[in-house]
């Protein structure tokens, strides 16, 4: 059976781009850190594209880190602290990779509108405020970049963001950023802290002095290569506004589950939101339920954030926000990309439909 | 011109199984924590190559934990020394990314045999001791995995016997063990740390939870298939004697080398030593002049390991085992590959005596 995927916001496709790249990063053989001919090639590989990546994010090459994760940036850039203030918070609806380094609680605005995005609590020491929720596709107003405040510094997740919206910084850029290859096209394993500060990370990684003595061990050149080439790729579409045409099916999406499904809320629809996510909360089913039904009828589609959705809980993000425990419980996540077609969307409106009045048929 | 690449300790070429799991792996496209159809595929193509690399280390597939690097893994598993005695020591002769953590000398034999592998001092804490040195190829007696003792547990660097040589335990086996893909014919960035504790290690990188909760990030996909397909191909090498005819044409390189200069010096060539390494020390000729001489006539060497052969400073290992800084300055190391035939050896001394002769009219 041919499938049909909207979970591009759990991982996207590799582009084209990236997969040429990746092939012929396979035969650069040598070890970025030899002097030898083999080995300049492929640190000329890497540098390469670490100008691709500062350009899509906008920053000077050398503020890259390339790290295997946005998790390991996230480690990487939380364990700065001290430099920061000696504290380190993230608001709730933080990925759990900056969450679960979180000290106290920020309490901020947490409204059924996504506004926990504007914490209005003082802030300080540093702080991980995204760009965009994963879950929701809610972002921060004016869809900017959060910078660093007063009496804080900022980590600003812009894993969502990059590759999908115009990256616009607040007058004063974050101290850290932290970004995923593979959620714009290029391959899992391979990311990047960007350090705006004037410091170099103190590294946990060590030994070799890679990357400028700021992470150690020896270069993921292939999956290096393949993130410059998206990074790239994607900047492209972005100024292209290749993204309009999937807000647009996206709106399509939602439109038609509101004529199928009164009572079906779509958090977040009246914010700032990025073009292809929609958190659809219908009550009284369960996302978890939604998430296999649609598996079995060939759409793949996610109730929360990839890395928790094997975890059967709901939605902290969701809780967060407001919703209780049984609401929270009953959103699925369908995130658009940009091969995602009219007829995808229609496809999955009539089979979700169809699941959805068996469902009010078990439930009456 | 043709280049001969005989650097192989720094990295080797991708075997062509790694490249072909590499490129199928570029299609399986989801994230390997989704739930549905496409995050199932991914995740058991994840656990295919973790038995891979289990069946090549000999341990159980859920003792692998997928790291970015050796460095990351030998990084983990020195976090663990608490449950160890709470110190940690490295021989002077251990990789930069285990010795940049040791919080003692270990005063153990440092003779010119590299007899350095078997310290004679009472060992405490958590301990490294290499399997194989990565600059001279001096293995430990009887080709054996460091084992845990009495008072002390070990992390056993195997990144350059895995692939090499069989792989045998002392009776006790150690608590770790780190290698990585790179060395043995998969790609770079993606590496392991095998436990074989029963306590799963506390994870430097926290969020999502994969890898059984020891270290989160999205995986690497591409390159843990990578890695799979690249250890069993390496573990049918090793069963099938292939690395027999590479210390066949090692030795012939020693043999017409010291035909050709009587003054230089083999080291650890009276040890139990990996099939395809040669540390070769010349008196009065710097090891960094021999390295970019030869690379301007077609051939990728060393002096000393790839990490640090960027900076210009004397092999620390020479240095443990008694060599003085001038000496040790003195040293190039050449390994050689599967590939590398018996014309590759002959032009290589052909080249190197021609330099050399240069080098002694010049000194004269």
């Amino acid at each position: 059976m041919a499938r049909t995927y909207l979970d591009h916001n759990a991982t996207t496709p590799l582009r084209a781009q990236a997969r040429v790249a990746m092939i012929a990063a396979m035969d650069v053989m040598g070890n970025p850190s030899s002097v030898h001919a083999e080995g300049r090639a492929a640190k000329m590989m890497i540098e390469r594209a670490r100008t691709q990546v500062a350009e899509l994010v906008g920053c000077k090459p050398q503020q890259v880190v390339f790290t295997s994760s946005a998790t390991e940036a996230a480690a990487l850039a939380v364990a700065q602290k001290a430099r920061h203030g000696g504290t380190f918070a993230a608001l709730p609806t933080e990925h759990d990779c900056l969450g679960v380094w979180s000290e106290h609680e920020i309490a901020g605005q947490q409204d059924r509108d996504g506004a926990a995005v504007v914490p209005s609590a003082a802030l300080s020491g540093l702080v991980a405020i995204s760009a965009a929720n994963s879950e929701t596709g809610i972002m921060r107003p004016n869809a900017k970049v959060a910078g660093s405040g007063a009496g804080y510094s900022t980590i600003c997740d812009i894993t969502q963001v990059a590759g999908k919206v115009p990256i616009i910084y607040e007058d004063i850029t974050p101290s850290y950023a932290i970004l995923s290859a593979h959620k714009l096209g290029g391959p899992k394993g391979i990311a990047a802290l960007i350090n705006f500060t004037a410091d170099d990370p103190a590294p946990m990684l060590r030994g070799g002095g890679q990357e400028m003595n700021r992470r150690s061990g020896t270069e993921n050149t292939v999956g290096i290569a393949g993130f410059g080439a998206a990074a790239q790729a994607a900047g492209d579409d972005v100024a292209a506004g290749k993204w309009e045409e999937v807000a647009y099916f996206r709106n399509i999406l939602e439109t038609a589950i509101a004529d199928a499904s009164e009572q079906t809320i779509f958090v977040g629809n009246e914010m700032p939101r990025l073009p292809n996510t929609s958190c659809i909360l219908t009550p009284g089913w369960k996302g978890e339920t939604q998430v296999m039904q649609m598996d079995l009828a060939g759409f793949a589609i996610s109730a929360g954030s990839a890395c928790s959705s094997g975890k059967v809980k709901a939605s902290k993000v969701l809780l967060a926000m407001g919703y209780d425990e049984t609401e929270a419980a009953n959103a699925i996540r369908v995130s658009l990309g940009l091969e995602t077609t009219n007829d995808d969307v229609l496809r999955f409106v009539e089979a979700w439909t169809a699941k959805f009045e068996k469902h009010q048929k078990r439930a009456a």
